[in-house]
């Protein structure tokens, strides 16, 4: 792995990381660089050594003396909460924030504990965080200094948070190369079931269908296919923790699905009652699609805001060493910059089909040109 | 757009096409392109002209003593079956195919119009075929002569289908470049239920509920809900006519989709009134997220078969033109093969993550030759 690029370090350490995991070793390994003194606890033993080994800090029991300014709990979403009550009371002069991706249950479970023992300054020092930086493996074997680099990093104070411990926090944000953007904790929470959680269950629910289905039909499987389970193949244990912190929002947008699937059911089944040669209309499925239509066009493409119309190129690309390459080689001497790429495949075939984009200005020549090099674009309707 | 390889062709023209859209027009350049003559049809005037324009094929009214000997009937989904049983009787010594993406209404179809008028030939010379090539764009403009190569192309005979018949489709099939499968009408329409038409309604489901999301939710957007929710971009007509002819075998797949989501639901709200400090367990998104990760891994991958498995190498790409090609360039320097490619990107950021698959034989030299060369590599666990 390499160090990000030296520039001012805001964060004042020694920093304490409880729990080494992913995301606690990728925070070490990246202070660390920056030259910030790095603490770790790790219930594990085995884990904790691991984190050290790359290099991520040092065990805070080798460092009895170690006073941690600002405590990172990066520990399993089941326990987070007590774990951020438990550093709040041990390390009573840091600033604590935690990095999991529910925040309501951590804040009220301070705001409680903060309540029962009248201590007003537990709640004062913590504020949440929720850097955007899964991944699909785990453990500190998998951390990277570069883990947080340019992605989104959510900021969650309270209303007794105090500025203090809200700097503190978005400087770790910075640090680390993440993007600090504010939200409370209830609205963090519901973005996230919005965006993340329910289209975990939906492609979970959507690829659980094919656990019996037979091998001809998944011959004929496709990009959509591939791309809408793709995300089934996260871990249930990890989901089912975050999943069980933010039940309510996911069960709203849930409910939402349910009542479009009920009307999607309800026309279908009426459809084939009419029989295969009068379908006729399927009014619910125009309405959701159309709705789909809408909500897609929501999303933000890579340079955030509304999505950018980049022109596309469909490209074939013969399966042999090199011809991607010499692709982007080629795109690279005519100056195209790619905006996007994405490759499809069918099952069991020798070539591919890249789908590039880029400036719509540049299409027409970039399009001639790699004709005249010999490679087999694919016309657009424009 | 270029022509195909020169090959021998199996093809006995003339061809006729019906219907001149995006698929209809695709063959008649492809067969063309290998010598075949082509006559086409179309309601719409102007798309015929278009497709003629375009080198397709030549009006069947400028040719009123051509006798097709193949038919292929590419018009809109809810018309398939109709236009399927006038060019039977149109064209009696012709064999006589359709490329509709459900099967089992026109074989009924064809099959009801044998029994009514007593004449067994028009069962005898009809085979449907299902050309797994569909792409985001319609019509003739955006036709091209590859638009089947390497991809599947689904035979569907029937009882009464002649063995001739059958030959000429499968010739057909592979003079295009299409990669030949059979199956019978009702296994056909099962199983684009289940890979194609279902996914499309639950990405559409899942794409809906961003239609009133507020802004700084989809701020938070990622890789995962930008793969599940692709495909609810298409384009409503088209899907609801193709869904009102496969209604029973979809209705059955969401109805099974409801069991879970029902499930789900009840979990999730007991987790909710249990309070967001005590979660506990949700069972169901547990099983349901295990049955996800079963069904995803049986979808196969590039080269067919059970999913391959390659070692991965993630690389930050920074946002500036010649950089991806500038690693694709390094990578085939070092001969190292992509055996697939998926780009990430965070909403407003400058830098981009790629993840190449590759022989995992070549992951260790080709990750630290990128190192050497600058490349920041995102280790992984293993």
């Amino acid at each position: 792995m390499t160090p990000t690029p030296a520039r001012p370090i805001a964060t004042a350490g020694p920093v304490l990381i409880i729990g080494s995991g992913l995301l606690g070793a990728s925070l070490g390994l990246c202070l660390r660089a920056s030259g910030v003194d790095v603490y770790l606890e790790d219930a594990s033993p085995t884990a904790l050594r691991l984190a050290q080994d790359i290099g991520a800090g040092t065990p805070l029991v080798d460092a009895p003396d170690a006073r941690p300014r600002l405590v990172v709990v990066a520990t399993p979403p089941d326990v987070v909460d007590a774990c951020v009550v438990r550093a709040l009371a041990a390390h009573p002069q840091a600033v604590v924030t935690d990095v999991a991706s529910v925040k309501d249950a951590v804040v009220e479970g301070v705001l409680d504990e903060a309540a029962r023992t009248g201590d007003a300054s537990l709640a004062r020092r913590y504020v949440g965080s929720h850097p955007m930086a899964g991944r699909e493996r785990s453990g500190a074997g998998a951390a990277d200094a570069d883990l947080f680099y340019g992605r989104p990093w959510v900021i969650v104070s309270h209303a007794q948070s105090s500025p203090e411990a809200v700097l503190a926090v978005r400087a770790l944000a910075g640090d680390v190369g993440g993007v600090a953007l504010e939200m409370d904790a209830r609205t963090h929470d519901r973005c996230v079931a919005l965006v993340s959680h329910a289209p975990q269950l939906v492609s979970s629910m959507l690829a659980a269908r094919l656990v019996d289905a037979p091998a001809e039909a998944l011959g004929l499987a496709g990009q959509g296919l591939r791309d809408t389970a793709r995300i089934a193949a996260s871990d249930p244990r990890l989901w089912t923790a975050i999943l069980a912190g933010n039940a309510g929002p996911v069960a709203e947008i849930l409910a939402a699905v349910r009542a479009d699937l009920d009307d999607l059911i309800v026309h279908l089944e009426a459809a084939a009652e009419r029989g295969p040669l009068r379908g006729g209309s399927v009014g619910a499925v125009n309405r959701v699609m159309e709705a789909g239509n809408r909500g897609v066009a929501r999303i933000p493409g890579k340079h955030g805001g509304a999505p950018s119309r980049y022109a596309e190129l469909e490209v074939l690309i013969p399966d042999a060493p090199g011809e991607l390459g010499r692709l982007f080689t080629e795109l690279g001497e005519i100056d195209v910059n790619i905006e996007d790429l994405v490759l499809e495949h069918s099952a069991g075939q020798s070539v591919g089909l890249a789908r590039v984009m880029l400036d719509p200005a540049r299409l027409g020549d970039a399009s001639a040109e790699l004709e005249r090099r010999g490679w087999r674009i694919i016309p657009h309707a424009g």
